[in-house]
C-alpha cells in the first residue's frame, strides 16, 4: 500500500491554504505548572466550521480532475464532514450530495443547507446511510468522500500536524485522538516526515477502544455498539488508516468517560476555548496519567468546537 | 484633575509586560459578512486570572515604592480584581488583604487564597465592606487599590487598547463595555493619544445604565438597584472614571439582556471562546444596530472570560 508522501502533504497545505486557517497554537502555563510539562495546544476549534474535518475535506474537492469535479461530491455524514464537504464543494462550485438520517439534529441539516449541500435523509442505520449513498452516486455520477478512509482527505488532515510541528520545534509527544484515524493517520505522517523523533500517541475512549485493540492484536477490530460522550470517535478505523496506524504510531492508549468530561471542562474554565468532548480525549490521557509528559514538550491536537451548547456535559 | 498620560500608558505597558499576556485579537468571517464590517476581538478572557484586571493590578502594585508597598494592598471585591490583586501582590511578594462578603462563591474565595490573598469576610453590603476595609487598612498599613477608581488601575487598562490600536491600524471605533469605568476610561485614553481618530463608544446594559445617563446629563449618576446578567458591569461610575468618560468617550450606548444573551451565545458558537457576560455587552450594541458599523473597521474589547459553566444564560 502506498501512502501520502512528504510531498503530498506539503502540496496539499499549499492547496487549501486560500480556503482554510493556519490555526494558533495556545498553551496555558496553569497546565503547564500542574503536570510540569510544555503543552502546545493546536486549535482545530478556530478552524473553518469549526473542525478540522475543512482541511480534508478541501483537499479532496480541490484535488479533483475539472471533469470528474463537475459531477460532485458525495458522502454520508450526519457531522463535521457533512458540513466540511458541502462547503468545500460550494468554493469549488461544484454540487455537493449529502445522505443524513433523517433523525440528525437539525442544526447540522440548516449548516449543510447553508453551504447548498444537497440532502436526501435515509432512516437511521448505517444499511441505509451506505445503500442511499450508493443510490445517490449512481444517479449523479458524483465522486464519494470518505469522512477518513480517503487519502486526499488524510493527505489534508495531515497538514494540521505539519503547521504544529512548524511552529514548535522539538515536541517530544503529539498526542491525537482517534475515531475513524483520518486526524490521526494524518498526523502520524506529517511527524514521520517533518519531525521523526517526535512521539504519536494516539488517544481513545475506553468505551470506543477499537483502535486500541487493533492496535495491540495487529488486526483490525470494528467498533461494536461503541459508548462514548466524545461522539466524533464513535467510527471504527479504515482500511487505509489501520494500516498507517500501525506503521507510524507509537501508542494508545485510552481513557475513562470521567475524564473526557472533567479534561473539557477545564480546558473551558482555563483556556477559555469552546471544544468538542472528542477534542477532551488526549488531555483526559495526561489527567489520568497515562502518558508520561513530564519535563516533555508535548503537541495536543483540538479536533474541534462543534459542541451542543444547550447542555454541557458537566452539567446536571 | 489630571489624567494619566501618554508616557504614563507606554510605561505601564512596559511595567507590566513580564507579568500579562499580550492577548490575542480574534476576527470571525461569519460575523464580518453578516454585518457587512471588520470586527477585531481584543481578546482579554485569555489574559492573566481572565480578565483585563489584571493588567490595572499589576500596574498599581508595581507602581508602588517599596517602603509602601511592603505593607500591603488591600481592596473589597468578590469578583475579578480581587483575584487580580491577590496575584499582583504575590508576584511582588506582598501582602494583599481581600475583603469579600460572606457569601462571596466558594470559588472566588479559593482562587483568591490560591494566590496566597488574606480575607477577611464581612457582611454582604457595600456598607460592611467599606467599614471592614478602612478596619483592615488601619490595622496593617495596607494601600487601597481600588477596583477601578484608581489612577494606576486606569492607566494599566489603558494598556489593552494600546495593544490592540498597535496591532490594528485606522480603526474606525472601538467599542467598549462600561460598569466603573475603568477599562473604558483606560481605552478612552489610549485611543485618544494613541489614534485619535478612532471613536470610542461605551456599551452598557439598560439595567445598568448609570453610564448612559450620567453621560448625558453631565451629571455623575450612581447605580441604584441595577439588574443585568453582566455582573462585572453593576457598579458606578467613579470620582475619576466619569471626567474622563465625559472627555474622551464619544458616545454611550445600552442594550438589552436578551441582546447580550444572544451576542455571548453567538460568540461562544462561532467563535469558540469563553466570555463572561459582560464581554458580550459591545457585541449586543451591535446586532441592536446601535451603532453602525457597516463598512467600518471596529475594535471590540473582550474583558473577560469568568463565567459559571454550570449554567449558562441561554440555557433553562
Amino acid at each position: 500500500m502506498e501512502f501520502p508522501s512528504a510531498d503530498d502533504i506539503k502540496a496539499a497545505a499549499n492547496r487549501i491554504s486560500p480556503w482554510v486557517h493556519y490555526t494558533p497554537v495556545l498553551s496555558s502555563q496553569t497546565f503547564n505548572k500542574r503536570f510540569e510539562t510544555q503543552l502546545f495546544f493546536k486549535c482545530e476549534n478556530f478552524q473553518k466550521v469549526g473542525a478540522f474535518k475543512s482541511r480534508g475535506a478541501v483537499n479532496a474537492v480541490f484535488s479533483m480532475e475539472q471533469a470528474r469535479a463537475e459531477k460532485g461530491v458525495a458522502t454520508h455524514s450526519s457531522g463535521n464532514h457533512a458540513q466540511a464537504l458541502a462547503r468545500a464543494a460550494a468554493l469549488r462550485n461544484i454540487p455537493a450530495y449529502i445522505v443524513m438520517p433523517e433523525n440528525a439534529p437539525k442544526v447540522k441539516v440548516a449548516a449543510v443547507k447553508g453551504y447548498r449541500g444537497q440532502i436526501t435523509f435515509c432512516k437511521p442505520t448505517l444499511e441505509a446511510r451506505e445503500t442511499t449513498l450508493k443510490k445517490v452516486i449512481a444517479e449523479t455520477g458524483a465522486t464519494e468522500v470518505h469522512p477518513y478512509d480517503n487519502l486526499q482527505v488524510i493527505t489534508g488532515q495531515a497538514t494540521a500536524a505539519l503547521e504544529l510541528i512548524e511552529e514548535k520545534h522539538d515536541l517530544d509527544l503529539i498526542l491525537c485522538p482517534v475515531g475513524g484515524g483520518g486526524l490521526l493517520s494524518g498526523t502520524a505522517l506529517s511527524t514521520h516526515y517533518f519531525s521523526p523523533k517526535t512521539r504519536v500517541v494516539a488517544c481513545e475512549p475506553a468505551g470506543a477502544d477499537d483502535a486500541y485493540r487493533s492496535f495491540v492484536s495487529g488486526k483490525r477490530v470494528l467498533s461494536v455498539n461503541p459508548q462514548t460522550i466524545a461522539d466524533g470517535l464513535l467510527t471504527s478505523l479504515g482500511y487505509f488508516t489501520f494500516p498507517i496506524m500501525q506503521q507510524f504510531v507509537d501508542d494508545v492508549v485510552t481513557v475513562e468517560e470521567e475524564s473526557i468530561i472533567e479534561a473539557m471542562r477545564l480546558i473551558f474554565e482555563r483556556m477559555k476555548i469552546v471544544i468538542e468532548p472528542s477534542s477532551a480525549v488526549p488531555f483526559a490521557a495526561i489527567l489520568e496519567n497515562k502518558v508520561n509528559v513530564k519535563g516533555k514538550k508535548v503537541g495536543v491536537i483540538i479536533s474541534g468546537g462543534n459542541v451542543d451548547l444547550e447542555k454541557l456535559p458537566w452539567q446536571s
